[in-house]
């Protein structure tokens, strides 16, 4: 792993003189605790889950928009790279890793006020700092009738990051990017601008989304035309109801028919959350570390293999889970229309606050009970016939998976990281990259009907099959059109082997993919390069409005494929 | 009105002869029928029913994406500024009037192909020349069970040219702009881009809005950084419930409330359409032309007179209209919910197909009984007895207002624009700036809150009134968030005093909403460079952003004070 003493060899194009001068200037700029260039601190920003990575050169923490204008202004002068990262907690996409090496690595972690929250037009002002714990905590503690969606990931994720990237949560407001409103962004000149063409502090720069002329916040996501310093956000008002509903669908063979449904669920406004549908490999990620002792030689688990499991672990080859919001009778509408559509297809649960509440009683009785040794048969008595057949981990799971659908994040579903890890999954502060995690996303983005889904699942699984690898997927209803279908190649990190493969298994899904005329709907660090490789006209446009607003290309050179030159 | 005898005078960098060369190119690649000099044809496309106007000096009708990359080329060779106009029917805002003399104007009118319509996804696949009427009629020619969202101005508008300016509908489709998915478009230099960087012939092109990499669509809304040639717009499918709602707000102090459930109403879901909020003025212009009579020596209305007017035709101050869609359950919960907000401020209507139908019945009955010289007083009967108080024209009108919250075009509601006018409403061929009506539209964006909305009124009203004008205006919400306020000038084309009076107002409107604020919502084209004054760092990214893909200038400069130099 190339560490800071090779810096000055990967920083090709600048003078050593130069980028001490450099360094000497930010400073200056923002204190020199927050300038890092030791060698630990250079490898944790340098590293992920993903098999490849970067040396950066300076991590610098900013503690204001001003003294991100004056970063960008000195690594302009000094033809320094900058990758801005907000929290850095992008796990299996590159998290703080530039796509080259030598960059100036930018923490906004320093920049976390919440400064405004309007519960009546339900929108949050924050800064890129601000966590899903923050804000949700925030709301929380002072009874404020709003919810923030939040992923399945981390709580110490940043909101604003995660919506630039386009990440998807679960409820109503679940497309992140969707959500956002009103932007201050810091130029690569310098200047900042507020989007939407607003006289200064309007107050709609954060209800009105389009503004006047152009609406070009859309330029600032998975992008590198300018660094967010502060974004409006909104928030969905608490419904009166919520049920969470999920969908155990025995039949593969039933798929196509309950992606088909789940458009016409969406089109129709009953299910408002971005669905998520997961397959069984996903599902036992959450539940379990990988059971190396079920491959039988094999690189991965056989059909049998995972029925066994399934079968053991009470699940599904498919199960699908969202969320009920509204008044009690827009729910109990919703519900009948959910129940027309998927009875056909699966066994479906519905599980309101109260219901909630009543299973992690039992789940508390039935673990209190199974520590005493002597009631070990009364702990299993009262989990078969209160709970079900399935085990304990199924109802933590959804435990914890409902209160997501409600905006509180945990850090529970994401140890689904640690699958193949060597170490047991932490019970908290849970860092898949900190603790050697392999894991690299693949997503791709199909219109939300049974045919396209099922074209590129057969497209992908015997990729995965033919390199080794488990296939483990989730797809994610967007909008009502259109799925991100969501694939995890979960690897052995100290297998150097496995680490090989699961590149080239990587590289494959993208080759077959785009050849087949799906796009990528988000991309690693490693691969942005190739994005627009298949559209040369629109890589010009980019690349000429990037020299426009960015000539000497200080912004994250070649993010998400734009002004790689 | 200056002709076409003084054009070489204002198109006023551009060499006789280069003009000349110009046209005998552009005639070479879209035909000589296809470009138009004569004087009518100028004239006819270089005014509108705004009090201003600008002369053009060629009027050119491409007929496919090829065509337009030529005219482009010519164009830019040339230094010719070239103005798009889908239809032309923009009425009030500037038709197909440039911001500068001697322009070229392109009319996409031919180019008014459905390329697709994808009944399972809900989308189709149109080009500019498609008009809201030919939408709806090959859906409904095929029992394609889709509905296209549509203005109440002329059926004869272009769907794309409307929603690339950001206008708005009744549905919950209503969001031009945010259903439109997947453009191709034309750039300055001629070359052809499809947006959101999938792979050629991408399945879900016309899906997923927001692409792989930066969201560019934006760019090519409200401004001039290309010509969009082809584009995916959502539709809705038909909901198996439908209901038109009205709310008929007896009390003026009672509208911030109003405003105010509102919002509640559209966050929660049930008021999925973009509601209008009408005032008694424009009501009045839906439903006769001007009380001369009424006005007492005085420019405009007194309160009594309004007052006198408004018992005689059965309104109210304010009347909200929305719809209704869903299942039977979900309208039946979302009506329950308004109900329950509504209530207190106004009388509630909910009028079902069925009932619309008996509606048509009455009106018929009512019409052919007037008819009927002996039979008037029977007539009157029915009418009272049948219908209610309120006259004959307000059942007129609302059985045009029930068809376009079902994405029904027509040109019925658009002859309001006559109000003013000394000739009578045409029953057909509605064409205000054809028939030399005077209207302007002026729009503020307000946050949807009854305190926003009224601080704006109270900024307005008395501008009308100061120049002579009777207030006009609606309350479009635009999202749950927030709203447009379209104001309406109406004023008499044929008094030159009055004309310019009205040209006051304007722009005082627009100076003391910024002032306090507010931003323009749209803008006319006539004082579109005045827009981004406010927000000099705004206006030079978006002119580096148009310098870089245009730097000839060829694409409507200054549109939206975009590269205006």
């Amino acid at each position: 792993m190339p560490l800071a003493n090779e810096r000055e060899e990967l920083i090709a194009n600048i003078k050593p003189s130069s980028f001490d001068q450099a360094m000497v200037e930010m400073r200056a700029a923002v204190g020199s605790d927050h300038v890092l260039v030791d060698n630990e601190a250079l490898a944790r920003y340098s590293r992920d889950t993903i098999p490849w990575q970067r040396t950066c050169s300076v991590v610098v923490y900013p503690s204001s928009r001003d003294e991100i204008c004056a970063i960008v202004k000195i690594a302009a002068q000094h033809r320094l790279p900058v990758w801005t990262f907000s929290k850095g907690k992008n796990w299996g996409y590159g998290a703080t890793m530039a796509a080259q090496n030598g960059a100036v690595i930018l923490i906004l972690e320093r920049m976390n006020r919440i400064l405004e929250v309007n519960e009546d037009l339900a929108y949050a002002v924050i800064e890129p700092g601000v966590t899903y714990k923050q804000l949700a905590d925030h709301l929380k503690s002072r009874a404020i009738k709003l919810w923030a969606d939040c992923t399945d990931s981390t709580p110490e994720g940043s909101v604003i990051g995660n919506a630039l990237d386009r990440g998807l949560g679960h409820t109503a407001y679940g497309d992140h990017f969707g959500n956002l409103c009103g932007l201050e962004v810091v130029l690569a000149n310098g200047e900042v601008i507020q989007t939407g063409a607003a006289p200064p502090d309007s107050p709609a720069w954060h209800t009105f989304k389009w503004g006047t002329g152009p609406y070009l916040e859309g330029l600032f996501s998975q992008s590198n035309f300018g660094i967010v310093t502060r974004a409006g956000i909104w928030l969905m008002p608490e419904p009166e109801a919520f049920e969470a509903f999920f969908c155990e669908i025995e039949h593969e063979e039933h798929l196509p028919a309950v992606v088909d449904s789940l458009r016409r669920l969406a089109l129709a406004g009953a299910v408002r959350g971005t669905a998520h549908l997961i397959n069984d490999v996903l599902c036992l990620s959450m539940l379990m570390q990988y059971p190396h002792e079920l491959r039988e030689g094999q690189p991965c688990l056989s059909d049998d293999a995972r029925r066994e499991l399934r079968s053991r672990q009470g699940i599904t080859p498919w199960s699908l889970t969202s969320g009920l919001y509204g008044t009690v009778a827009q729910v109990q509408a919703n519900r009948a229309l959910i129940r027309r559509e998927l009875k056909p297809y699966g066994t479906l649960t519905f599980i309101d606050r109260r219901e909630l509440a009543r299973l992690e009683q039992l789940i508390g009785l039935v673990k209190r009970t199974q520590q005493l040794p002597f009631a070990s048969g009364l702990g299993r008595l009262l989990k078969n016939g209160l709970i079900g057949r399935a085990p304990l981990e199924v109802f933590e799971l959804v435990r914890h998976m409902v209160p997501i659908l409600q905006g509180v994040p945990t850090e529970f579903i994401v140890r689904f990281a640690y699958f193949k890890s060597r170490q047991d999954r932490p019970q908290s502060d849970v860092n898949p990259a900190r603790d050697g995690c392999g894991l690299i996303w693949f997503t791709s983005v199909v219109p939300l009907t049974g045919s396209h889904v099922n074209r590129v699942l057969d497209l992908c699984r015997p990729l995965f099959r033919e390199h080794g690898f488990d296939f483990s997927v989730s797809l994610i209803a967007v909008n009502p059109r259109s799925a991100k279908l969501l694939m995890q190649i979960f690897y052995d990190k100290a297998d150097s082997t496995e680490t090989a493969r699961a590149g080239g298994l990587y590289e494959d899904l993208c080759e077959s993919t785009v050849r087949a005329g799906y796009q990528q709907y988000r991309a690693n660090v490693a691969s942005m390069h190739r994005l627009l490789e298949p559209v040369p006209e629109y890589q010009r446009l980019l690349d000429s409005l990037k020299r426009a607003v960015d000539p000497c290309g200080t912004l994250a050179p070649g993010r998400y494929g734009i002004g790689s030159a």
